[in-house]
């Protein structure tokens, strides 16, 4: 009800930032599938704090440990457990902003429903929580490889702060290699000055992700609410700090004509058919196309900054906040592998439910 | 699991644009909530086609029914189904395309998916599905006005094409008059000249919807999945057309640093919290603060146009194609209620799973 | 939430006993089943009232409407809405009644809860809800009959009041032929003599229905919650009146030692495991053995009775109630084709399940 | 969808009998209640193997952990992990059997559905994971006596093998004390030889539990499907090895006739409402009257078990097995505590559940 995500594979996250543990509680994924610790580690070493300067200096190993659901190297279509240990989790950092609330963060909405102010840190409404999301991915992943081989899930910071990209220059391999997740070497550089200074002045910039998913076979999605583009939306919009999703041309769409956004249909050398462009995002009536799978969602700057702002405290009086802990000057960058996961994840659980009620695609063309 | 929306106040739709009748079956609903047809069926009239040139000509008079759930007057707490007869059903305007597939459209993909080709029209994938919405969102306005009194929820054209609004000029009484549903009345004639433009030459635009809900108490939502935002941004997105969700500052919330999107907070004139600003659209970590809430939404330009497009037909050919048909040059001004529809939903299930989960909010400020 | 059934295949029922119709939207289909209207009908005419003397005298055809989901003969894989209308909805009948509260039946607790009192009958709770079921097991019975060929799902009455039967005179085609759907044509007769006697006095009686399905393939179900054996409870222990269920030995199997309880296992002619015995009702943990599926459900004797009982009113006077009103002497009757609905709509929710997570059975004996 | 109990108040399970840990992931609780694990843990040590000679003499601590969702010794809110490692795993005692199905047991459906057979003991089906469900109900307990105090929820044994007791004598303080939670002193001892017979001839045996749970208030429950008895019933049929569920009078109410079973209502001395009799199990049209709440199910006998019983390999061949292990003679025993679990988590469900949609009963009487 509260705290799952999906509709038959499913997953439901668990664990506090200050906290002993987080986790994943995964149900219906499918048996046979070779899983281990290790397939699932990479992805989380992709999201891990603490690695450049432009992350947060917690230190979090991020080890996860498979605690069921996983028999002689295979799953075994039960309930798997994925926990990963919190070990650094230094609670006196956030003792002096115990009884203020951070303009722009949840500190405050969280109080008035709960009652509780976790003072070791944001509780539940931590970023730490997506951690149990990219374990989860990671599994997603690996039963997709299965059944869809060939399926391939990248993403991208494609904008920092007011700074976005020469699409022309797009370079999956540069994403990889520079720590802002950049695929424009020439963008990632003015980045890095930019985000230099927002470090050095204590302030925060937000970012725009981009996710692509290439090698999706036509056909998985539905024409209401179990859409396909419905579930990539809910998945990125339940990523903290979120503020806006968008499907292929996205939000532009608005400005378009019918003319300009239909994307011609024509036939491939393969005899199959194929799309002259690609507004629709590989998603049309909320089903796939075939064609590659775009979002993108922008994510708030971090609300944690050591610019003073004005604020109240819990009991009612006018103050202002410093934020000191250790917190990412843009939380864009480690958004990259959450929001792969969260796409990995909707697609598996589109697979699965494809095949309960379809079983194979009924039409054909040509 | 594929036509139902909501989690605890559930809304599963039925029905296709060329069949009998369509309808929405309600769940979860709460008893002793007086209600009527006649208080479901003014939100139907403002969604209604061929209310004026810009909007389908197909004459529907989307007259609901109450079939079940309602006794004496009240709702009885128990499945609530709405149901509206298709009355203009004109088949004959789909005949030229049936084997021909509508760059833009579901067409493709429900075919490749169904193997069903509804020559009648787009089947289950017709935006005529949204008319059940509506009807369960007047449901929902009548139960929200006897939970919290003085709720407001209303929507308006922001966007049309490439043209926008002068917020400064915002005039809700104004959106009510055009038939644009533009709340600057000096954009809405730059508008309506540019609709007839396209309208003559066969075209259509996309659109964008702003929805915004007044005095919703502070306190509905969750930190992860069943987050306030994340559940409109689903609501939003399962509507046909939308490509592209966003609450507050949205996708711009990207370009801002943390100072600039942080809504600082202070005491109002009640002793109650206040913020300086709304960047954030009326919720911070998945909860409502008690601010507005602010949700977007962009739809992309109608499909079906006059203009002839390339394109495959069934058996794999190349041909062009020209709809004919009766459609909206710009469906976004019929998405207005349809938006509404969904937020006022969406509210009343979390006021529900809050009254459930927690009872009263527990936090007190001051 | 409240009025839904099944997981994957998904059932949620609407209408009250004397409203204008009820009926089922039916979720989660696949596509590309042969259905009509006449292939569901005869289910629902096995449950008519007013077939007997021994049934209710209220005249209902209780012709059923698909309203969506099914195009070209075909389901279209969308949601499917299957009305039923009420035409014999005499209200008088209820005004003697109308302030007291019928011992052994809902009146007083859908009172306390809902502060409704449906003075036409018993709105919601009555067993008029169940034609619902039955034609959604029709549906139901139609995709089982394309994924599962051969699969028969069959249900009788094992015993009236005190009455049983002797299972070595079992026959189907007897339990077809009598209107007490008794497999024994001798215990038959000894019925309706029983049943004539308590409907001249004014009394009712409970029964107890057997509903065997066969052919079912080993492996659909789980190890734990989505078992086959508790969603064949969850669908029988939710039909009106039911008191218990129990799957092959049952209740008795408390009784067993377990040796005598162990279903022996050898091979087939065909090569293929077989049992020595069904103690399981075939089902072992959880999980399809592809024996007979063997459930059986008590049903309580019906509330509304001529005989005089001592109760109170609304406004907490002691009285005395009789029901006039046309009530079944024996709802059990009625309640088999209730009962072989369920069970048809739990097996195809496993089939679509299974096929969703495991595709096919992963495990091979021999 | 597969490892889930629950609406409102969801409890996931995961772990197999010999992996590191198992657990329960319960989401849907209410923030503020007070918690820790030495309120659970006596509800686990109530179910905890080889405290008597008649359980399994695996010798498993059963410590629970509680991982997220507490703070401050309160519940958050949110998802509560409860933790539970498996100490005792001695799985070289299976090694006999790997390749043989024992007769009556999950074996070899499993295997066929999933192609595991875990060595290592039962894996998923492993009667281990009721350990989670109890953790789980002493949570659900903690919830409930915030909400409802005075709420009791006590569960006994009432028959074993074909002994039963004799309901005069009905003592709960005898039921607590004796190793057999037998509620008669007298048939106590008869069964304690009974089952000494049993287990040293290598035999098990079937019991009958039953579950009471007093002060419940009236009004919790609904008409249809999400009826408080339906999901009872589903709640003990989930447990393993369990063959049928009754509610009050149960499977017996078959044999009843309409006078017999109507509980008459009168005044109580306090003015409200009272029943002469409770047939109906405290639950009138899956509505709970306020009366004792009475649940009772079949155990079948442990099908591990010493006696030599006809079988067939993984390769199909002939065979016998004996079956050594650590196995309970009679698992009806421990099977009290997991049943009253299961009647705390579908008490609170329905308690969140009539909150989140009615806030408070609505009809009075008197």
């Amino acid at each position: 009800m509260f705290n799952t995500f999906g509709r038959f594979f499913t997953v439901t996250t668990w664990g506090e930032s200050h906290g002993p543990a987080i986790g994943a509680t995964v149900d219906g994924c499918p048996p046979g599938v070779p899983i281990s610790e290790a397939a699932i580690q990479p992805w989380l070493d992709r999201r891990r704090p603490g690695q450049s300067k432009y992350t947060t200096q917690r230190r979090e190993p991020d080890a996860v440990e498979i605690l069921s659901g996983v028999f002689g190297g295979q799953t075994t279509g039960h309930t798997i457990q994925l926990m990963i240990r919190n070990r650094d989790q230094r609670s006196r950092d956030y003792s002096g902003i115990a009884e203020k609330f951070r303009p722009g963060h949840a500190d405050i909405t969280y109080w008035q429903k709960y009652g509780i102010r976790d003072h070791r840190g944001g509780g539940r409404s931590s970023a730490r929580e997506t951690a149990a999301r990219v374990a989860a991915g990671g599994l997603a992943r690996a039963v997709l490889g299965e059944l869809i081989p060939g399926i391939q899930i990248r993403g991208a910071l494609v904008q920092m702060g007011p700074h976005g990209i020469d699409r022309s220059r797009w370079d999956w391999a540069t994403a990889e290699e520079n720590p802002l997740r950049c695929p424009d070497a020439a963008a990632a550089e003015r980045w890095a000055d930019y985000l230099d200074g927002l470090r050095k002045s204590g302030n925060s910039c937000g970012a725009m992700i981009e996710v692509v998913a290439r090698h999706v076979p036509a056909g998985l999605g539905a024409p209401v609410y179990a859409r396909l583009d419905t579930d990539l939306a809910t998945a990125c919009m339940s990523i903290n700090a979120v503020k806006g999703v968008e499907i292929g041309t996205g939000m532009a769409a608005a400005s378009l004509t019918g003319v300009e956004n239909a994307d011609e249909i024509r036939l491939g050398h393969d005899g199959r058919p194929e799309f002259c462009s690609n507004h629709a995002g590989g998603i049309l009536g909320g089903i796939s196309t075939g064609q590659n799978i775009v979002v993108r969602f922008a994510v708030k700057p971090t609300s944690s900054i050591l610019a003073p702002r004005k604020t109240i405290t819990k009991s009612g009086e006018l103050t202002e906040i410093v934020t000191k802990g250790r917190h990412d000057p843009c939380v864009g960058i480690r958004a990259v592998p959450v929001g792969e996961a969260m796409v990995a994840c909707v697609i598996l659980d589109h697979v699965l439910m494809h095949r309960g009620q379809v079983g194979e695609n009924r039409g054909t063309i040509g």
